[in-house]
């Protein structure tokens, strides 16, 4: 069975799930022959999938799995995609659901959850992360000047705006230089050198041209927004050997092949099951204590998901101190708690932005909400108060 | 107006699309501040994107118009999706329906409808194409066998399946060796050269290398699955100094991104302005004549926006001879008209499935369906009886 990639589409109700899966079979891999290839029948009948299961769901929907065989993919996610619902995507309505690969298939992380720990350090505790903020407007000195604040106050990781390309006034170059000096000041004040995750852009030749060029001139982590750009350029990052950090992926654009209800893939699938196999080391996804409609399961399926293959997991959005007995109750140490605002824009400024969230982590019993009578004056009461529990 | 880029998000009923084109104006660009940033005010607010318009639409949604900055973005498509719908895609429900990029922006295709046309040597009429079947399960030779039978019936243009990619049983490079020495023998007898797309796979970097290696071995075309893949890797093929052979894109996976009533992207967004602007030379997409669900209007707007760029559009799925007065009709000239079963499935095989499109081409008036009385016996009728008239 090992073999086989087994992928489960939901269709919605009044679809022929049974006829459209073996549509699926057929078209998405050998199609149909006539007898003039009589000769090649055999190799034809291999590549053919198999309709394993069709059942019906509570709300009138059914989900059917297909087998396809592994020997009509070339390994990577690009022909992977193509196979399980490339033409058939543009047909009726359907969701694909799970995706299950054989364990050897694509890649695994270089670094994950062992090698970021290893980098810091830190293995007995969550780590903590920031973003940049704001995305757009600063200048390479003012987010040196940022991440001296938050690294001196114990950050671990900090990352870019997703949204910040390499732009003429704001080279991303520059901004790696200015904050690689504050790396190496930090590390030898403190021993531990904080991680930087730089965003990278560019068309794929120029956006690896730039990662190997950054990594080369002090870059630690890199940034990938992977579905605007393609699991092709992870794969390409995450297999190059001038490119030995670890690479974080955030889930710009997933809401376009995920969020609707009949269309596209679950969430699990395409932030979970496909980065996963495509090399990432960390991963962002929306946390559901935020604002963003994400649901509890959800984000344990991809959490599951990632460490599965020993990728680290990294809920975002929403996050702040108020959540870290939930997000404790919910992910143990292995997560990577990652706020933007819940860092940067706390009333006594970022640095006790940082501190609020390590005070959250030595005082919080996981699953029990923080009470404010309990928390003495300073970092994390304040955040408490502006932010409120969870 | 120039410096803008101009995005039209429609959100369905019962969403407060003037909030909402608010919270995309600020959110996915420079975001909010304190005072801490009051000395980068001016540069800040350069970056935020302004909402021109909001406007009810006929059924009970609303189309709002934000014009971002170009400033905020490094000229690709990786950063130009991130930035209008990255995060905000995994917010409530929104589309994207229209994308006004600045002419300069991105890519134009290096031989598109004239570059084409000059290659074949063909100005004056529609070009045929076809596409290798069955998808998987044929030898190279199997290959040269059938673009033989197809190029000495005058076929123009041959593509892979989308869905066979480099497998170690069908070696991509065996396929154009295989495929190579038929083209020049068609060359040598008929003094012109028939075009095969050759299909890409691989990481990023493999398939970059591979596309190198494969013009190299005498490739006068390729294929790319451009969403699965990702623009990113278009973008790089089209500006690859070693790849001076037109790229023809697939729509495969289209559906997961543009066929959801109120997320994602409206098709001609993703299959026309996005490929349009990221170098492609001929852009396959369904239409409306066959048997999946696109409406002519959706064929019409993705036709225009590539013309309008010298894309040469293909018009795929469901096309066969009888329908050619309607796609004469519908698209004069500049069209490649893209039969899979339409020409490989034609009762007296191949060969005659490519005349009966030249015949077709010959008697048709365009928008007068043929009548099957006014057809002698021949390749034509023989496919009109098959395949009825459109």
């Amino acid at each position: 069975m090992n073999d086989q990639i087994e992928v489960s589409y939901r269709f919605p109700p009044g679809v022929d799930a049974g006829r459209q899966a073996r549509v699926i079979a057929v078209g998405q891999t050998a199609g149909s022959w006539d007898a003039r290839f009589q000769h090649r029948e055999a190799q034809l009948r291999e590549h053919l999938a198999e309709v394993l299961s069709v059942e019906p769901l509570s709300d009138g929907s059914h989900a059917a799995k297909v087998a396809f065989p592994r020997a009509n993919v070339s390994g990577d996610i690009g022909s992977l995609l193509t196979m399980i619902f490339g033409k058939y995507s543009l047909g009726g309505p359907a969701k694909v659901i799970r995706l299950k690969l054989p364990d050897d298939y694509g890649l695994r992380p270089r670094f994950g959850i062992q090698g970021i720990r290893e980098r810091l350090g830190v293995q007995d505790r969550p780590l903590v992360m920031a973003i940049f903020k704001p995305a757009l407007g600063l200048s390479a000195d003012d987010h040196a000047e940022i991440l001296r604040e938050v690294a001196f106050a114990g950050l671990d990781i900090i990352k870019d705006d997703e949204i910040l390309p390499d732009l003429s006034e704001a080279p991303t170059i520059e901004r790696v230089r200015a904050c690689r000096r504050v790396i190496e000041e930090v590390g030898r004040e403190t021993g531990r050198e904080p991680v930087y995750a730089v965003n990278l852009s560019g068309r794929a030749d120029q956006l690896l041209a730039q990662a190997r060029m950054l990594v080369a001139e002090g870059a630690n982590a890199l940034l990938l927004n992977v579905l605007p750009y393609g699991y092709a350029v992870l794969e390409a990052l995450a297999t190059d050997p001038s490119v030995q950090v670890p690479i974080f992926t955030h889930p710009a654009l997933a809401g376009a092949w995920c969020a609707a209800p009949d269309h596209g893939f679950d969430y699990g699938v395409v932030l979970g099951t496909l980065i996963a196999h495509a090399g990432a080391d960390a991963v962002l996804y929306p946390a559901h204590y935020g604002s963003l409609p994400f649901a509890a399961e959800t984000e344990a399926d991809i959490r599951d998901i990632l460490r599965g293959r020993g990728v680290f997991p990294v809920p975002s959005a929403g996050i702040h101190p108020g959540v870290v007995p939930r997000a404790l109750w919910d992910y143990g140490k292995d997560v990577i708690l990652n706020a933007g605002g819940g860092i940067m824009d706390h009333p006594e400024g970022p640095a006790a932005g940082v501190k609020a969230f390590f005070e959250a982590l030595d005082r919080a019993v996981p699953g029990q909400a923080f009470r404010l009578q309990d928390v003495p004056e300073g970092p994390l009461r304040t955040a408490l108060v502006r932010w409120g529990v969870a």
